[in-house]
């Protein structure tokens, strides 16, 4: 009889042992579900999340599992009838879900409002520069002249985005001329147009948040993209403390301001000339704080659940006093296998695997470390990275 | 449909998804191979646990698991066919079940002869004795004659204590008189004769190893034992750094010199006049050792795995000046239950739950805290455990 066989005769329907501190449903299981799941076992938490697969992440970690997508509002709600409350790992989330389980009673966390915020882009710029919040110029755009339009306000090149559906850089493209604009434009869907903004630097700022509008502030991250995916992350961030300062007040008005709960982050370009602008919100554990596991008191995945719980926030204090986190891609044959045992060798970092199939580019693990500077810790993670990529 | 109904029903037996890093089986369920699931998952690690049932911490925290007793080998060898090498979250393990094992060609990690360091009291002195390690005055001891004779060449009161099966101070008792010892004696068994220690100071130094001879040696924690149960934790310890280097050498030689793998805690006193004794032996991750988790760069059970891998092990230098732990006892009544919320309200503290029962006196959790000082992080996870158990 094999072991698999075993274990699900096994799960008897009964439990024994004492009631969990809490039951929390979350829909999705990628790899934040994954480490949220990590977190909830630290407190006894029970996480359920919503899978595609036994695959899947969290899944495979080991979390209670139920089969099913988002748009099954049916496994949706068996889902919130075992749990106190229900949160995500991901925003692509249909607006009818969460009015079906409001309408049902269901605590669902963050909510419609706050939710939207991050998967509606049109609509989160719309919002914020309504209440005030630096946001790039923009404007939606369903023509090729409309792009025109915005660009002879604000040159070429224009950014344009879809306006719901992207992530990790899917869904944006930079658009150098009317005819760039005129063949992105003809894929279909919504769109929008946004002034192409000079970066000097890319910030994010993950505040957690209670219902009860508690607030803790993680120390700004600092974060690397290329083509739309994040590859670096360190913390703190190397800016002027009025600065720092003012990028903190932004985030944590906006967090406010659209009554979000759990883990918010707020991603944000710092232009040539030293302003902050407002660039993404996701209303979720994000890939720039991955870095918290070690290096703060309290992860992102930790106060995201006790935020949605709405039980007191945990310290966002640094541990050390710097601390770097490299993102690990899937090889681009897709083939090369990661050399754990030789990643294990530089000491120094902690190395993070999400149990994923390597697409190539896919995010299938990262590598954390602290230092006494960011670049000390950056190091250690990069030559970690390398070593499990066989460079 | 229940949830634990569908989710056994989904427990297909094809995996999605890449193989694991690697597959570890634990004999032992109890909150040490919880902690070891955990760290299991950050390195795609499977961590299948020998468990009597389904409420057990890492059975209940999601590890795959296996019912059944450490003597029943049958059970045993099934869950070695499904593993690359069995380890332990306890000691109390039959030496028989270990040669079976063996002789199947199954890779158990730590072997034979250090678990037996580790079980077997008197076996364990008389083997540090005879390698020259500073163990107390002891004698095996099967009648009150011979208790009374030890007792006249190092004093009353003599420790006494069963030469296997004790933890957690069951086994160990302190007799005062001839009368005393007549009345332990009489339970029967064999039982080891000690002289009385006068302690200064308690100690215990965690040295993780690889088969193949590489040591990571741990800060030294000092630790705090209340009616021989570990009941707080600091590391590093404040000892001199002469003394120091002696125990680090001592629990260093003694790892090497019984060739044990993973993690082993060397327990020591050091006299009134300022020299170590080496008191016990534990060859699995250790209660001195969960202060790790969030002191260290890598904790006691993430090293453990690496080390009964036989995978480079992790560094063991602390991100934070200090750091201190202490244990969540079952409230005296049984009946009082944990407050949560009102912990996670005290900052800088992390609460590690195991899931358990709360029967009066049993180790249902700890609290970590990091600080600029011993005291300072002492005093910050006491507030916290006050909070938790309603004081």
């Amino acid at each position: 009889m094999s072991l698999i066989e075993r274990s699900t005769q096994q799960a008897a329907p009964e439990v024994r042992g004492p009631k969990h501190s809490a039951r929390v449903g979350m829909i999705g299981a990628g790899q934040l579900a994954r480490m949220s799941f990590q977190a909830a076992v630290s407190l006894d938490v029970e996480l359920t999340v919503l899978a595609a697969h036994d695959g899947q992440p969290a899944a495979r970690a080991g979390a209670t599992w139920l089969a099913g997508e988002p748009s099954d509002f049916a496994t949706v709600a068996e889902l919130a009838a075992n749990t106190e409350v229900v949160t995500f790992d991901h925003e692509l989330v249909q607006p009818a879900l969460i009015e079906d389980l409001t309408a049902k009673g269901v605590l669902v966390r963050p909510g419609a409002a706050a939710l939207r915020m991050a998967s509606d882009k049109l609509h989160a710029r719309t919002q914020m520069r309504a209440l005030g919040f630096p946001v790039p110029h923009f404007a939606e755009v369903a023509t090729p002249a409309e792009a025109e339009a915005f660009a002879a306000d604000h040159g070429w090149p224009i950014v344009l985005k879809s306006v719901s559906g992207g992530y990790d850089g899917r869904g944006v493209r930079v658009a150098n001329s009317a005819d760039e604009a005129r063949q992105i434009l003809a894929a279909g869907g919504s769109w929008l147009a946004e002034e192409f903004v000079d970066i000097a630097m890319e910030l994010s700022v993950l505040v957690a948040r209670t219902p009860s509008g508690f607030v803790q502030v993680y120390p700004i991250a600092q974060t690397t993209q290329e083509d739309g995916i994040c590859r670096e992350v360190v913390i703190p961030a190397d800016i002027p403390d009025g600065l720092a300062t003012e990028v903190r007040e932004l985030a944590t008005s906006l967090v406010n301001g659209i009554d979000a709960c759990g883990i918010v982050a707020v991603e944000m370009f710092i232009t040539q000339d030293g302003h902050p602008v407002i660039c993404e919100i996701a209303t979720r554990p994000h890939n720039s704080g991955h870095v918290t596991i070690e290096a703060c008191v309290t992860s992102q995945f930790e106060n995201h659940l006790r935020g949605v719980l709405d039980w007191p926030l945990g310290s966002t204090e640094m541990r050390a006093p710097a601390a770097a986190m490299v993102n690990v891609l899937g090889s681009a044959d897709g083939k090369t296998p990661l050399r754990l045992p030789a990643a294990l060798a530089v000491e120094g970092a902690s190395v993070h695997l999400y149990g994923k199939t390597e697409l190539p580019g896919r995010k299938v693990g990262h590598v954390t470390a602290t230092g006494e500077t960011t670049s000390e810790a950056l190091e250690t993670a990069r030559a970690c990275v390398r070593a499990l990529s066989g460079q």
